[in-house]
């Protein structure tokens, strides 16, 4: 039994899909959520400094005292090598890993495609994942840069014209490779769910790393025995980089209810990373 | 006289686009350039936040011994208030008023179109401005959030399906307005000067405020004695604050010429604003 929260954290409003599942999936849960809003999009950046931003993300839910970090963010968990991993003071998981399990779990045919921000294609991060639970697949990267500003404004449709024009230039040199297996590598992608499936015509299973990763943390803290155990209901707390008014106005899109806790707004540039 | 160099500063790469002109007819000017590109974009921020920034943006030139700031970024111009202004400790100017003072000269009817970031729509800065040198024009203004990301993923031909669609959906409320004068509100957006103006027709004059701006840059230094006289080449300087490789890698699309200059990582987080 551990009755600490679950500390989760994203570059800005998408991890809220993971705090979403685990809200369903661990209702009994008290969460902290960050959201660097202050300096979202983290996936055009340089790694460096991606890793930086992300070393004060897991500083501050450190500070927080969480029993388990959640990187909620696909870029974010595309630079944590062992050595980051190894200064992070509780356990955590990351998207990448679980996302890949569910893929080599699924694929027929081996051949499985993976869509995220530049730098979490970039890092070649879920191949490497991949390959090393099997290693006879074959990996297909493709970053789709123009998916986060359509789903941030809202043009997430099936039939809107100007994100299917998008999806299919992103989408049809995959469908070209033969895959049966796509990742949707990005938190924000998966608002995009009905769409990419109409586009591909239904030709591979889609896999969400943010469910993915929450079934992952169910599992972890079962098997550990760090579950909640107080009767009193859970209580979410979030935390944001940029002004909490704007971050309420957006949140319900990605957490499908209301946030169910207090928004607050700190300063992450002050907090040293690991 | 004044030999100092010229301070320019963007949330990022776009404000490149002002250091073209500046150079173009200002070849003699030694040039400090400082990119945001650690937390770029600005456009969809919180007032507090893109203020914040821009202070620490203006601080950093001050540091550099500028005899001129010039604001590139159509954002952190919108949050430009008379008090702020004042702690400015050089003669400055954004992009905002230049702009602001063309359109007045060129509209026929009186009716001006401004597109720009959401901040910059949401700030009514363009309004304001224009309004104070004629009471009697109406502006219309209109985000266009998609815009930044299509440019800096390379979609700017005119003929392109996504862009056009995307061009369609913003412009065509402003031309059911009636505007004769479009401002382009945003450094990105005269790389879609072509596309713009095939989509609205020629129906409207389009206006950049980058090259306004630096003709007002201009006229300042000359009418004030402020211009550079030294006989040896201008030499330019380039500040960011993600890496400076990424900077250089697409700098050449704003400035269309090589950067003569070296470039140089800096923590601008670290930075205390007035």
């Amino acid at each position: 039994m551990d009755n600490r929260p679950i500390g989760v954290f994203d570059s800005g409003v998408g991890g809220l899909t993971v705090v979403r599942e685990l809200r369903r999936i661990l209702p009994q849960e008290n969460i902290v959520y960050f959201g660097d809003t202050g300096r979202v999009p983290y996936g055009t950046r340089s790694r460096s400094t991606i890793t930086r931003y992300t070393q004060q993300d897991i500083a501050f839910l450190e500070s927080r005292d969480v029993k388990m970090i959640v990187i909620a963010c696909g870029t974010a968990s595309s630079v944590i090598s062992k050595e980051l991993g190894a200064k992070i003071k509780v356990p955590y998981t990351g998207v990448i890993l679980p996302a890949a399990q569910a893929a080599c779990s699924l694929t027929q045919k081996g051949v499985i495609g993976v869509i995220g921000t530049t730098a979490t294609i970039r890092s070649g991060a879920y191949g490497k994942s991949i390959r090393s639970i099997n290693s006879a697949c074959k990996v297909i990267g493709r970053d789709c840069p123009l998916f986060v500003p359509l789903v941030e404004n809202g043009l997430i449709e099936p039939q809107n014209p100007i994100t299917r024009l998008t999806a299919q230039m992103y989408l049809e040199p995959l469908m070209q490779e033969g895959i049966d297996t796509l990742i949707l590598g990005c938190t924000h992608y998966p608002l995009l769910y009905d769409l990419i499936n109409d586009v591909i015509g239904y030709s591979a299973v889609l896999i969400d790393p943010g469910k993915e990763t929450a079934h992952f943390v169910q599992n972890f803290l079962t098997t550990n025995n760090l579950l909640r155990e107080e009767e009193s209901p859970a209580v979410c707390q979030y935390f944001v980089s940029d002004s909490a008014d704007q971050f309420t106005a957006t949140a319900s899109k990605f957490l499908g209810a209301d946030l169910g806790g207090n928004v607050q707004q700190i300063e992450i540039e002050a907090i040293q990373g690991a």
